[in-house]
């Protein structure tokens, strides 16, 4: 845990660059473009599928899952859940994003039980942690109203209670297992006013649990990201461009520009 | 009415951006992404949901609806139509927007299935304002081949007989009651050759109408927009990076580039 | 055959510019955005709508159709294949993206049934192509690990069971009726990592289709695009605003530029 830092990240995303692991994204309609650019960015092969009869299918060929939950219905819903089941039977890594939990019932009764099912890692934003967490939380909408930091120590329950990694972002991120917890700083303020962009982030999560073990990939891929993220907002004045230059700073991130522009800090060690 | 001007859209957009309204978004799949990222460098939070199980949930906690028919399909329907009753219900304002009305039956009744539900405000261009007028219109795909002034009178015959307010957008726009109209001029002629701008326009109506009475709201929609897009379009030699540049324009607007790059006049007065 | 080149292809794109087509498209989640923003900056009319209901009502006004597997589900394979019996019985050209055929029993399935309908040209990469024709491919997720040149025996052998013309793109792209064979350079390495870029070609290809014969059309779309692909890419360091960048290129696109950055060869001749 103490060896956790930026060099260790880029060590992972340069893995990752060699092994191009096929990324499935059960993802919402709003992210599904810059997620798949994200991951191609990024050095990984995005697939999109969310047809029930060929979840199993997937499931053996992709070597990890992103499962979340924007704009669900029934059928989705029931693809989410079977292609879980099929991820997890082959031994094979998978991530939720529980996105605006809190927010209906439907979402409520969907993230918790995919909860139950144990993803690899759980990324969310205060907000959604909180809420899963069975906290008063602040989720309006889709976007959360509380800092990240508010939800350390429920991130840190659901961790321990499900044996999962669980990851909180905002300002500043923080990924935990229940008994160690990593700080990640980086980004910009412009990114949340681009759409999608912690739905893309859940993907690039995915991308990483492929290629390298849960706690140490989601750590990286949260500085990789903040990291891509700072790079591609100090270059513009607003939001617009965002997207294409998140993704042209994933394309070109080498070892100095990752440490230069994101930090790994190790808590309470 | 006399008082509609940039000076008080400007007002509104300031309004809008201190209240941050939760707008939701039931609309196509071409318009999701660049909906939303409108609507955040404006100045609103967007959520998009279409499951018909969190349309009541959803009443609750956002101040506004948008419906969109432009990708229809049997779930989406009844989820339009839920939704619609339910914010009606709570006394909270919606946006109507009939993307390629005329083209097919199935969205002939559906389009007219929720006018007859009264939504707060109805856009579309004049191709479709006229085809729900019962004219005839020029509805190609989903473009209008006729021009905006075209379809005044159809505005405000629609406007009268459902109480509601019309706005026709195209190369000029139009806002009617049924009574009063007023223009407004601004834009840029690369607007038509990138996706689903007519479509966020609705989304920003949907942000105003969230904050404001519906007549000088949709005036003010539109004038910010008209501003953002010029703005933007006087940037640019093609289309390609248009999204990106009228989200930078909306996030950069003040009260001095409104009144430059858009005019608003009451006609008839 | 002999006389196909840029040139020709130029007399089509000014020919598909001048008739604005409207090009109905029944494609994936992930490229709907980009796809509608290409035949916009083509010059052509996009309409997206996959409701079953309104296939009939979208064959009777719409002079092609575009059918892309990307993201499946059971209702609308059924629109697709209802789709493509409307387009044919009117007697109008449609096209068949068989996305990721090859990685799934349900892709698998939906290719073969819609490849029986005999579209007028199938458009895919090398290991679709194999897939399809039962060859030993390499399908990993929606990208091909062959190179096309592999393909070109598959592809006319399809070209010649269907009576189809079969386009096999890549770094270098193939035209076959299964008698003759067209090459096609250009294109750029950045565009295998901006997602739905093929997907958008065929697209183009639909636009293409609406207005000349279905060879020719298409070595004139693949022509063009290969053009605007390079003209776009060599502008840029990185992905991100490659779609932005290849729109600016198609809305610009003249004579002289498409002879300088695509080839046009007949193979074999």
């Amino acid at each position: 845990m103490q060896s956790l830092s930026t060099e260790t990240s880029f060590a992972l995303l340069e893995k990752l660059r060699a092994e191009r692991p096929l990324v499935h994204n059960i993802t919402n309609f709003v992210a599904m473009t810059v997620s798949a650019n994200v991951l191609l960015a990024l050095g990984a092969s995005p697939a999109m599928a969310h047809a029930v009869e060929e979840q199993q299918d997937f499931a053996a060929i992709a070597s990890s899952l992103v499962v979340n939950i924007g704009t669900l219905s029934a059928p989705w819903i029931e693809a989410m859940k079977t292609a879980a089941g099929h991820y997890a039977a082959a031994g094979k890594p998978w991530v939720l994003d529980p996105v605006g939990v809190g927010a209906t019932g439907l979402r409520n009764t969907t993230a918790a039980d995919l909860l139950s099912m144990r993803p690899t890692v759980l990324r969310g934003n205060a907000g959604e942690v909180m809420a899963l967490a069975g906290m008063a939380g602040g989720v309006k909408g889709v976007d959360s109203t509380a800092g990240s930091s508010a939800a350390i120590d429920a991130a840190a329950g659901l961790a321990e209670k499900f044996g999962i990694v669980v990851a909180v972002t905002g300002e500043t991120d923080y990924v935990t297992d229940g008994v160690h917890t990593v700080e990640i700083e980086g980004g910009h303020e412009l990114m949340p006013l681009s759409t999608a962009l912690g739905c893309a982030l859940s993907g690039v999560v995915g991308a990483f649990v492929a290629v390298a073990p849960p706690f140490e990939a989601t750590v990286a891929a949260l500085a990789t990201y903040a990291a891509a993220g700072k790079i591609a907002g100090d270059l513009l004045a607003g939001p617009g461009h965002l997207p294409a230059e998140l993704c042209d700073a994933l394309y070109a991130l080498d070892a100095n520009r990752l440490a230069a522009n994101a930090s790994v800090t190790v808590m309470g060690a």
